[in-house]
């Protein structure tokens, strides 16, 4: 990277002047024009505005814009759908806004390769339906797919209930074109699988929240595209039971499990009993609900597969009871429980929500520790219980009435001192943003927090980058 | 990192002296008790005898050894097994070389969550044995299984036959612990698949050849075991039957493709004729052969399913013509016809060997376009062209009578400018080694180096982490 020259830094005219020279009123909106626009992401952290708002429709155009903002030392905080929950897009004053939403262009998809070159303001939910229009399959899939856009994906490395078996958003990408701090441009677009030259710069990229580069391009990887899908609602005596229908199904099934969402009755019994279009799977209650859902080729044969194997676990006690779907809406039933979650801003307003992983093996003790230590400190609290199993993601969600921001905080203290006693990550599958940079050293030691902050250093040598992210400061 | 300062530097104690009295004359072997012992990997570049040779039995004495190092600002070579084709792990001159081979224990395997710990100086072989004796599968599989070790198939992100289905060395890691120039213990070893906590430096380190820190100990993922092996060889009339045969594959099969080997007839005939011991699999000779391999659940339901989707495409011509092998033995046999690039030492000693990668979609053309050119410049030459194709990735060999050193550097730039001029890899799953420094440039364009040179600088700020790799010398 350029390590700007103190000369540089004591450029005469100012900042937003020559953005606005260099790039055009169309493309640099001041604050009297920003209107209602919302610079804030859905992590409920407040945002500032920004001091201008950047709308490049290139890479070439961004690259302008980073190298008159590194030659100010002006931060600059890359914005996408703002769907983020870990505050990584919020402004904290002073910064420009540079969003990609003028960059949402699918720029090929190559239909004997799979593979598909796209700009990454373009929403998740558009690639998903380019890639079903070419007979392909694009399986990254998170609630906020509409709003969400391949950039965000990138900077969060997102996840989402298909990671079981497709892996996360870096398990999607090729390659990546980005902008560094200083304009340089960086990433070939190559759309191979294999290619080991050098760093892996994209995946070092991928997850950075916006610290280390502007993201504009990327190539994606697709998939062929499913022909049938089976989906069961399991009920299990014991946590060993889950992990024995986790182990068995993926050893089993054709192809595997293609989503393995656990809930503990706790939460089960919470949204049925607050969600009246709920309907209860199975008639009597278990100590563990588990949503399996394996995707495969042949719709007929892949039903008879599916069966087998359930009536196998059946009739070796390993699941209590099951419902396989007999249809798309009884799958969307089952989905329609796990999907709860997006009613909680009615249901539990200001509730204090988790995402931390831990290894397969440990996630009942964890969780049963967890719910346990809540209710005996406050026992008129809600803990809500439920995760990706089969990726060690466990999400919780805490509510009590008239919850004060010091009950909030003493929560997370409980629940992030937990994660640490049993080796876990803070943040499965959301980022740190702003909202756990206090808790990064929970899962990284000091030594690993110094080489990231080496590596901040080496690409963003003014810290203009999304400053305050990821680190806490100095 | 710490950046050491001057007065660090100018240590009165030799050291050497410094190792042995820290780490003891068990850990610290000097020059006159190597005895044959060779530092050359097989890549068949020349590799200098280093000051010492360091074997520690810990990451804590590694940690010992490279803050001893740095303050010496005394190079070091970490060396594995020493299978690598590119050169990474031979010495230059002057510098210690750090061997990982008493840190090869299993330190725990885990059933429930499908994971696996290991020091890094474990054989591959050892690995996926201890897998398959507990009930899982370590998928990373490549010819030199029984003597190379898992800190070299981190170093180098190793691919091999199964990375369609599986990926490469990356896909199989969850977590990498790993020494800094410094001696700074970085990296924890949490085995969850989700983990969004900060930089993904376990990524940035894999692939890294060395150069950036001493990996460990590292936390694999296991997989299912798979329960059945189908296997096809293919006969084909062109490119185009070729990319329809991965892509109806790819989709239809239950379980997708577990290895997709092309040959074009230049490779086939040349090593049916020069090994009496290979058996043609089809009578005809054809424009392409694949051998297509599917891994499955229920052995006689996957041989259903594998002969079903066969029949259609040999029905609708996509396949001209295929042997299904019937047992183990028919499957070994297609296989020996993929392998025998191991007898190229003694066909064609000293020949030019090509690791190179494209868009699934070109290499037809590429394959093409290459052959005709070497042929034309050189009629006398032998061109061996194959590849793992669903990856991209094509290997082509290169031989002809009294081959000069002038001639090989004319074919190298023959091959690579073409692997330029498509916008290819020089290094698809070798790496960069020492061999192909002079071809980054190829495929890395000149700010994406200068990246990879400050994540380098930011990390190693005394370069002394496999000096004079992947990078050539200012």
């Amino acid at each position: 990277m350029t390590q700007p020259t103190h000369e540089d830094a004591a450029s005469p005219v100012d900042v937003i002047s020559e953005l606005i020279a260099q790039l055009g009123a169309d493309v640099v909106t001041l604050p009297d024009a920003f209107g209602s626009r919302s610079f804030a992401d859905w992590s409920g952290v407040p945002s500032a505005l920004p001091r201008a708002l950047i709308r490049p429709r290139s890479t070439a155009e961004i690259a302008r814009a980073m190298a008159i903002c590194q030659r100010h030392r002006q931060p600059v905080v890359t914005q996408g759908g703002l769907t983020g929950l870990a505050g990584g897009a919020c402004l904290c004053g002073g910064e420009v806004a540079l969003s990609l939403e003028r960059m949402n262009t699918i720029e090929s998809l190559n239909t004997v390769s799979g593979t598909m070159t796209v700009q990454t303001g373009t929403p998740l939910q558009t690639v998903q339906e380019a890639a079903l229009a070419a007979g392909w399959f694009f399986p990254l899939d998170l609630g906020a797919r509409g709003s969400c856009t391949i950039g965000g994906n990138l900077a969060t490395n997102a996840g989402g209930n298909r990671v079981i078996r497709y892996g996360m958003m870096r398990d999607q990408v090729l390659a990546v074109e980005a902008v560094c701090a200083d304009g340089a441009v960086i990433g070939e677009l190559q759309p191979m699988i294999k290619n080991n030259s050098g760093y892996d710069i994209k995946n070092l990229l991928i997850g950075s929240e916006g610290t280390l580069a502007v993201m504009t391009r990327a190539v994606l990887r697709l998939r062929p595209r499913p022909r049938s899908v089976a989906t069961a609602w399991c009920g299990l005596a014991d946590y060993a039971a889950v992990t024995r229908l986790l182990t068995v199904a993926q050893a089993e099934l054709p192809a595997g499990v293609s989503a393995f969402e656990v809930m503990w009755p706790g939460y089960y019994d919470f949204v049925l009993d607050r969600l009246p279009a709920l309907r209860a799977p199975l008639e009597e209650r278990h100590a563990f609900y588990v949503l399996l859902e394996s995707t495969g080729g042949d719709a007929a044969r892949h039903a008879e597969d599916f069966e087998n194997v359930l009536a196998r676990l059946l009739e070796d006690g390993t699941v209590a009871n099951a419902a396989i779907a007999s249809n798309e809406r009884d799958a969307l039933a089952f989905w329609a429980i796990r999907d709860a979650p997006g009613e909680y801003p009615k249901l539990i307003p200001g509730m204090v929500a988790f995402d931390i992983s831990f290894s397969i093996a440990q996630i009942g003790e964890v969780a049963q520790r967890c719910e346990a230590a809540l209710k005996t400190r406050w026992p008129d609290c809600v803990a809500l219980v439920y995760g990706h199993l089969g990726d060690g993601n466990l999400h919780v969600v805490v509510h009590r009435p008239e919850l004060s921001k010091e009950t909030a905080r003493e929560i997370e203290t409980l629940v992030y001192d937990l994660t640490r006693e049993y080796n876990g990550s803070v943040s499965a599958e959301h980022g740190i943003g702003l909202k756990k940079r206090d808790v990064l050293g929970h899962t990284r030691k000091p030594e690993h927090v110094r080489s990231m902050r080496a590596i901040k250093a080496a690409l963003d040598p003014c810290n203009i980058l999304n400053p305050h992210k990821l680190f806490k400061p100095d």
